[in-house]
């Protein structure tokens, strides 16, 4: 035993095997394979370049392994290194020379990246429905809560009124933009490598539009240097998931600080909710934490595929096995993340009272008292200062501008009038907000109306 | 002075101004800011909300104050914090009480995002504009070297003779994908949130699509408190950059190696190459370094804007500050690198002697001697393990393919006849490859289309 | 013109210069290479490489540049390309010839190194005291609110009393690790290059240990071809503020939340606080919330050079050349973050009544009823389900475990006793926790004296 | 069954379940959180806390658990969450009461970190022991090449000649920083959380030190509320492992440069390289681009954490359960690539004759050339422009310095002698940079004794 090998508690051939070996990983990716296998068989016959007999032989072959694999029958072996030779080694076994014929015109390079196109596509659509499916959820809340009145803040400190519908549609408004991203990343994932072989194409009299329109492909790759190499549809999935994440990670923290004590606006269901292996009285809103803490390793996944990405020359290098964990977690934990969303906005419970409580402190109607005066011809940048000045009042004397009585107004501008009183209401403040996107309840419905018809032309498009 | 003062060398309101103002930033952002005051004091004297003098007063006095920014007269301070309210200010010192009136209906919330989206949709149109430079350059590269044959590699080895147009035209396709990633980051951008206000949208009867229309934005914004935290356009420009840059370091990796001695493929031009201040024989691909870089910075710039998004509650934070100065590095550096590159491209020397050279070296026939076999009928496995046995006889004999005699080969395989010999060429082993996609020239030809039918449909999207 | 210069607004020589400076950069680092040439001038004096006249001539030549530079009056020009040709050209200017003798058995490439080294290491000791007035002003702000209570959070909600001391030192204690990596940082820094020269040492007889000595290092490097490349200790430093922001990130959001109208535990100072365009009543947190946001550029600096980084062969290449602005970025970034940090902790005013009203909601003293029961022979285990069934008593009622009789206390175990009522005090449950590290105020006594230990042991090595 | 859990396929509790659960993470620290819980018991026994009896009894459960564990026999249920509440219940189901009596005392708070400090430790000490046997193999592997020239490169163009050893030690280096960063993430982690229970200490008499120095800990921490949330360890132990990725992915890069045709440096071993699917030719370095490649995963471990943990307020909040899984994955990970990288350099082949085949090439004598003029009084400077000259003759000649005669040298400067002649040789040139660090064969036996000094300093603090 060579000196150097003393790290190596494993011998080398099997260090190397296990340390170069994607399988762990691809075969996840098995469906894909088969399918793609069985497209190149079929369109390798329509070419003529193997017999009708050996395509039978390859697709009734294949059909068999993947239902081995699918009963747990199929023992995988590490040394075949990666998926493509443990289905390729298995029919050989299985159908002789016939499986032989399967790789002609074709290489791993292209291979793998048929395989991943298809699985990310296939992830893709899955993250889409549940993305739908949170929105719809949001949608649904924002329905039952209609008329639920709360502080919008900003700088987290109490800033307008707002109903409750329009603070959980603009969330549902930032998934709507990510399902965008994701759809984006689907189309990128969308056309077909096959053919490519090694980096230069093949000599093979290949119909590769065949092979494509078989596996549902909506197009072609139009570089075969670029197609063994292009990893760009793996960043557009991890980075769509990424800034999924970091929406999901706003909403669970609004989440949590509204399931706080202090807030108290919101009471997370029991099924989304732990206890403390210490402290008999705790209800957590565990779940929540658990998904804004999720942001960081799907942000860490994008970061991983682009700091292997950088300076690879042409065309296909190794690096490029370490394209599929990433992006396999990335679509995972974001899958995870949405349903876990989803049902938490489903079954929380909102509590009216401590909101509404909460919007008669913080000098709420402050904007909307300068803006009476502006109405009245007072430069908005002077109306800012008047009631400034009855802020600082209503400060020293510890209450609410709409503790203050009509004198108190006057004194500080004449244009106050006998109607200021009535527009100190919280809801008729939030209700006058009615520009497009503003949260008054008319706007609020017509918004309402734009939401779903965003949902619906992105459910048909699953 | 108090003791926790210590460590501030400047007195605290010096400092807290310094720290907290935006303005070393954002007054990049003038004309965006100026713009956009003009249409919404347009609109708002259209509305009746202020008088059709107020908005002539208004509107020249800003084209003032433009005039004067650019003509370097204008002096920004520092106390006036960011470009808003350095803009605001002078306006009022110049006329008076109608200046004051501007800020109706408009909070520096929804007016800051409207700059930034502004500012962000011109600087992703300059960005494909120097992308479509890009790739113009490696088309006319393409066709300027159309016939020249150099190795292509996978891990670095050799692997099967390509046409360099063929390598070039990979990279143009990758830059095409870039464009759709900035088209979408410039969609992202083209919606209006003027008129949600601080948070909440506003009463005053504003006409949003008015302001939108003029500002050249194709819609309006939803959802006011969306409207003035979402930032998603910004992590949109910052990822197209990113990737862009990865392709570009890809490029770049290969102009450097390229340029080495060993390799010796390219020359670059004496205005992209520098020498050294000690080694008097250096020329040295320092652009071409630089750019790959220049990659990890804008990956930086998305990573930051990432984390500085995760967990920030609803609705506008002071967090968002920070969102600004990354995008305009990261548009910055990729249309400096994006114009360097391309004069690098257009500037290079090939050296196609020391390309062809080395497609004599390393079995680049080694695939289609296999092809070769697998077409007389032997399964493409066997066929592989033939070859295999041939390269082990040519690294005895310390030769290449082409160097065997066909008793050499026939005593491998009865399959081989006379024709083996020419099948051997480089050039025609590339032409063989015409599958769509494959490096024959003739499928390069029709790639030419196909990269030249993008460019045409992506200028004019411009 | 050439037709790919289309892109070019500015001439290829102008722009290249321009793309290829550093100049705008590092000659922030002019006093470093000033400082590095004089050293290397008479070392090369003593060493009889030059004449002790052209010594002379050399550093008093460099300190009139330096001089010039300080007053504002030196010109730098873009086409020096970078600080060190700058000073050295404008050397040559002065002194004439001796001047080109400057440059003997030294490159660029050891140069900048020593440059930058030397500014990392002047940035790490700044950055020590900022975080170490930082830690003072947290020890002050204990000892300053020793005695008041609050209620200690996990997952955000009321978990057990703790003092407010104990609370502000955990925070001291993220800072005193983030020295120690401040100071690795420092010593990574703390070895002279001089003398590496291009990649491959010199053949002049350097005395490298003088000028280390010189210039204040602790030691040389001792591998010339790593010397030239190794930027290890820029990643040091970028870590460090990293990590360290992380810890400003988590204080700026408790100090946002304790500022909140539903917690009001704090009240920040005016010169800590802004106020908004539009709503007249708001005082934002706003400077918490930048250095919130700040986390991420600082984040974004240390993945920038890790990226850059990546598959570098040696020695030197011009990607080298982007390792200052990300360093120079996050160590400023810091130091104002600390700065304000120190600042807003000694001026917050703590609003004890607040805290205290919270410290009796939320069932706090549920985990000292639990050990209360397991002292009393209980396993823990069943001892947790008892409260748990006290606390859901409360619930039905509405009322807080102190309000429980002794009857309802019994109803569930009979181990409880008279002396369970007054165990439920906050301060006494706070007080009881007495191991080392407790939030006892015994406990916090004995954790005051580390803690002011680690900063006077932190202080003497500045 | 509601609308919202449509996107359910498992049934919510089993969603929420999985979804919550860290115990297919956390079972690797089963050996830890039994020793904890071993560690934990004892210290209560000998405070009297609990029994005698119990002690045992506990104690001796635990090590039949383990055994269970170890042996394969043991079935981990994913309804228990967590290593923690797995180990606990089957030791209540083996022994009883007194299995209820161990976390007395003790949160899952402070027992998850114990575990995962002390996990951390062993992996940082395995790392370390990994990283020793690299840097023993680089020296190895200069010790074997001595005498073996190449050129070295700045901008990988050809600079100077320098000696494999140096070049080999250059990373000796590296990696010996690392270890650096590997033992200080070690003393990081070597501090005992055990006694801070959930937040804020406990009211049980505890002896803190006692179960601290029997898990082998240096230390306890300071203060509960930080002891309980810190995971600056795993932060420390991710970048030590980035950074030395970084450093593995330069000299991947290297060894994937020197495998190809062009350069030919080095043969990889067959144990070290892999073939083609499809191309009988190739011998692809599979294992250094791999390791290249592996470099983004880690740093993306980096940066999931940092994401984590921003923002997060004290104390415990789950976010934190996500720290594990990065940090396994960057130790295995950084263990592996250096496993495999030490038998990549051990079982290497040098190619001396193509080394200094390219020597000879690219004017490596430039500068020496340039420092022997200025040896005989031309400014260095000057003597550049001479050097500059004569190779652009040798441009024009298609030749080396060394084919020039010495009347083309007199003909650039008078200063030439005969003796310059001689000067060209690259040896020579070499073993002249006698400087402390520089390339002469005498100056890196030098360096040699030093490097094994550190690898003999570090081997004994594992």
């Amino acid at each position: 035993m060579a000196l150097w090998s003393g790290r190596f508690t494993e011998n080398v051939s099997e260090f190397t095997q296990r340390f170069g070996a994607s399988l762990p990983v691809d075969k996840a990716l098995y469906a894909q394979d088969i399918a793609g296998s069985k497209a190149h068989a079929r369109m390798l016959g329509a070419r003529g370049v193997i017999s009708p007999d050996d395509v039978d032989l390859i697709v009734s072959g294949l059909d068999r392994i993947q239902a081995r694999i699918e009963s747990g029958e199929f023992v995988f072996d590490i040394n075949d290194e990666d998926i493509h030779m443990s289905v390729e080694k298995a029919l050989i076994a299985d159908i002789g020379e016939a499986g032989a014929r399967l790789h002609t015109g074709r290489s791993r390079n292209d291979q793998v990246v048929t395989d991943t196109r298809l699985f990310a596509k296939t992830r893709c659509t899955d993250l889409m429905a549940a993305n739908v499916a949170l929105r719809q959820a949001l949608v649904d809340a924002a329905k039952r809560h209609f008329d639920v009145i709360l502080p919008g803040y900003t700088h987290m400190q109490h800033a307008q009124p707002v109903f409750l519908p329009h603070h959980l549609l603009a969330y549902a408004w930032m998934f709507a933009r990510d399902f965008k991203r994701l759809a984006a990343a689907r189309d990128a994932a969308d056309v077909c490598p096959l053919g490519s072989a090694a980096l230069a194409g093949t000599t093979y009299p290949l119909d590769r539009s065949m092979t494509a329109s078989e596996l549902g492909f909506g197009g072609i790759t139009a570089n075969s240097l670029d197609a063994v190499s292009d990893r760009d549809f793996l960043l557009d999935l991890s980075y769509a998931a990424s800034v999924s994440c970091v929406h999901l990670s706003r909403l669970s923290e609004e989440l949590v600080l509204w399931s706080t004590s202090e807030f108290g606006f919101i009471t997370l269901s029991d099924a989304f909710s732990t206890g403390s292996s210490i402290m008999p009285q705790k209800k957590n809103p565990d779940f929540a934490e658990l998904i804004r803490g999720k942001t960081g390793r799907v942000v860490g996944d994008l970061v991983a595929l682009l700091v292997t990405l950088k300076s690879l020359p042409l065309a296909y290098n190794k690096d490029l096995q370490e394209d599929k964990e990433g992006m396999i977690d990335a679509a995972r934990t974001l899958e995870d993340c949405y349903s876990c969303m989803t049902g938490m906005i489903s079954t929380m419970t909102v509590n009216e009272d401590a909101m509404s409580t909460q919007v008669n402190k913080g000098y709420l109607a402050a904007t909307d008292v300068a803006d009476y005066l502006a109405k009245k011809g007072l430069p908005f940048r002077r109306a800012h200062e008047v009631v400034g000045h009855l802020v600082l009042l209503c400060d020293e004397r510890s209450c609410d501008l709409e503790d203050l009585s009509l004198e108190d107004f006057k004194a500080e501008s004449d244009l106050f009038e006998e109607d200021i009183i009535e527009a100190l209401d919280a809801r008729s403040i939030a209700d006058a907000r009615i520009t497009e996107g503003g949260t008054g309840r008319e706007a609020i419905r017509k918004q309402l109306v734009l939401v779903e018809d965003s949902l619906a032309a992105d459910c048909s498009s699953l």
